[in-house]
């Protein structure tokens, strides 16, 4: 089998086998097949799909090509949840030690921001001390201890994935389904689940604008992940405004330890509601509860008895960090006095947010990373009380910049002013929250 | 500009702008833009396709990559000839002496044979002595001497078409119209012709199977050449059968001096058709003749009164070839006695030939390149004096496979008699030589 030939098979249009699909990761994972063979692929795969039998194989292919770890010594049903990112989507922070306060253990493999979007370790790395770069035996061992463990992508963990991943990076590939499935699946499978609720952000501030094309992703990733053997959902969510009331590391860390000590305002909300539906389908699909009923009722329960928090901070202890940001996270966070205010340049309603263009102003400003290879500053951000269809005077305060450079405060704060639309009347209604549970 | 942008814009179906085809042309010479990239952007292109305007700008791009050759200082016009490919199509070695002795300056810059196609630079090789490797003064020399000089690309011409089609190669991307003109007309444009004809070839043996594929490839790379300034005709011509009597690359050459002697036999007869009709068409666009009637009569008296061979004769001598081999072919080119008979299976009429697999079997034994890497055995060949529609009795020879080891040569010749489709009744009509003559 030669390289070329399994292109010029999707090139024209046609079905890869299993055999074909397998050679190609086979040849990503060991170097045998050239990056330039692999990107001509990739671009071939973006522009002609694949069907389901292909992206099944390609994601076994990529699970396959690492280290599949082995929980099963924790007598526990392994869940875990996945965004497909947004701005402001905090919840894994919150979700993980809530589900983990329930009985499931929670193994939980995330990544970096890029571009607009935060990454949950880039947020978890502003507590002082937490370490996310854990070997897999530290994993483990903080799973088993605390219920719930978070990091990195290993080099053992689908490494064909770690090379794709780069590649579509830098040849405009990202946004291809199979791809997206493919790298998602892998990676997640790689830590032995049995159930998966995926969060599938659709909106201008998520990577599918479109709610057809979020619908088709969700669809396979579902079907991709049960034939992978893991019980797996998806809600389609909102990504249409920040989620929450904070964007930028320090501040969602300090809203998420905020909302699991019950002390969340009324902007948080969203973040909790959103966490809690997450979660409850976990504990279904983990099969820990019966009913939507049950589910929110255990939930309820380990919120308010402290239990989650508890749950964080020993987390949070086990991987290095400082547990006493639980107590008094304003003390412990590395967060800044300073501030630009974002006045509302009229009165009126926001009828629109350009979600994307304040992830961008404040990955521009040191919150999030342009390139890949950047280090994120954890004391920039932006916060706001306010949510589409709220009313607005001109000159009052949309939100706030945090930004120790004057300058640079200043011009995320022109930006993320100019992403507000301010109109006469408030939009019809607002967006829903969860638009759909995809099942299948 | 980010090479990622621009591959996006391709993959969405976009146009890309000349800035951005010249950011990307710049950065492949350089080595600034990575192989994966360009690759990833070659198959956008193959699969998205570009408009003319595109076109226009990727061949100039790709034209002053490189040094273009300066021979304004002989005074006759500069015209050149180009075939896309084909099985024993040899009339490179026809065209110029005969269009050079009609005072055409011809500075052809050939390529080599791969796959199921032979290459001139090949075929030349196998006269002793024959350099093709000149340095841009000794091609001058010669072409100022003799009225036409034969050389490979160098490195500084068109350098970004060098590295391009390496990746094509491995890519699956070869057959992409855009791509195929952008390369055609940049290498010889790089020669700073005056007029270029091409030979578009159509069939079972060449890259374009269906004419209407073939006619698209035409009408581009007319429209292209003479947007850059290259009076530029294509003609269609026919490749269901190997082009004249002998495939293989002494045997070919020993088919042009023939031809150039006037010793040419029934079957090497379209070879000299073809040429006649592609020179007088050389002639007319270089301004030298104003009619097709004087185009054929000045090539026929250079042809009657051995100024073509002459022509030929100081070349070989001037490219470090023996010239003794214009007198006695068969005494100085490396021939063999060794043959194997293709035999008729069956009494009937030739109604099909598959070209490509006998370039095939006669690449795989020796006789052209499986690999790019791969030498060329110059004794290696097959001729046959059938053309399609003629009639064989079972037994009798279809053709005769040259070479030295008899097992491969029993090989070769199955190949050849399988490739053969002797049926009951001659084909409706055999197929015409040119079908069509296109000038816009």
């Amino acid at each position: 089998m030669r390289p070329q030939d399994v292109i010029r098979k999707k090139r024209d249009g046609l079905s890869l086998s299993r055999e074909e699909i397998g050679f190609f990761v086979g040849g990503i994972t060991s170097g045998r097949i050239a990056d330039y063979q692999v990107s001509a692929l990739l671009m071939a795969i973006y522009l002609n799909g694949m069907n389901p039998e292909e992206q099944q194989a390609l994601t076994e292919a990529m699970l396959n090509s690492g280290n599949i770890l082995d929980f099963s010594d924790i007598p526990k049903p392994k869940a875990d949840k996945h965004s497909t990112g947004g701005v402001g989507d905090k919840t894994s922070i919150i979700i993980a030690p809530l589900v983990a306060a329930c009985g499931v253990c929670v193994p939980m493999i995330s990544g970096r921001g890029l571009g607009h979007t935060g990454g949950t370790l880039d947020k978890l790395e502003s507590i002082p001390g937490y370490r996310v770069n854990l070997s897999t035996n530290e994993f483990k061992q903080v799973l088993d201890e605390v219920g719930y463990a978070m990091a990195g992508q290993t080099a053992e963990i689908a490494p064909a994935d770690k090379k794709m991943y780069a590649l579509r990076d830098a040849t405009s590939t990202v946004e291809a389904i199979p791809l997206i499935v493919a790298s998602i699946i892998s990676k997640k499978g790689a830590a032995g689940l049995d159930a998966m609720i995926i969060d599938v952000k659709v909106g201008n501030g998520a990577f599918m604008r479109e709610e057809a094309r979020a619908k088709d992703l969700a669809h396979a990733l579902v079907s991709t992940g049960n034939s992978c053997g893991i019980k797996t959902r998806a809600l389609l969510t909102d990504m249409n405004q920040p989620l929450g009331r904070a964007v930028g590391n320090s501040l969602e860390v300090e809203e998420c330890i905020n909302i699991l000590r019950g002390e969340a305002n009324e902007a948080a909300q969203p973040v909790l509601e959103l966490s809690l539906e997450l979660s409850a389908h976990m504990l279904l699909l983990a099969n820990v509860e019966q009913t939507t009923e049950a589910a929110h009722r255990r939930l309820a329960e380990v919120l308010d008895s402290g239990k989650a928090l508890e749950c964080l901070q020993s987390n949070i202890a086990a991987q290095g960090g400082d547990p006493r940001v639980c107590d008094a996270p304003g003390d412990f966070l590395p967060l800044v006095r300073e501030t630009v205010k974002v006045e509302s340049p009229r009165s009126g309603f926001i009828t629109r947010v350009d979600t994307t263009e304040i992830g961008h102003a404040i990955a521009a400003i040191g919150g999030g990373r342009v390139r890949i290879e950047d280090t994120v500053d954890p004391t920039v951000g932006f916060t706001s009380e306010l949510k589409l269809g709220d009313q607005v005077r001109g000159g009052d305060a949309i939100g706030v910049v945090y930004c120790a450079d004057e300058t640079a405060a200043a011009g995320a704060a022109r930006r993320i002013q100019a992403a507000y639309e301010i109109g006469d009347a408030p939009p019809n209604q607002p967006p829903k929250l969860v638009k759909e549970i995809i099942n299948e």
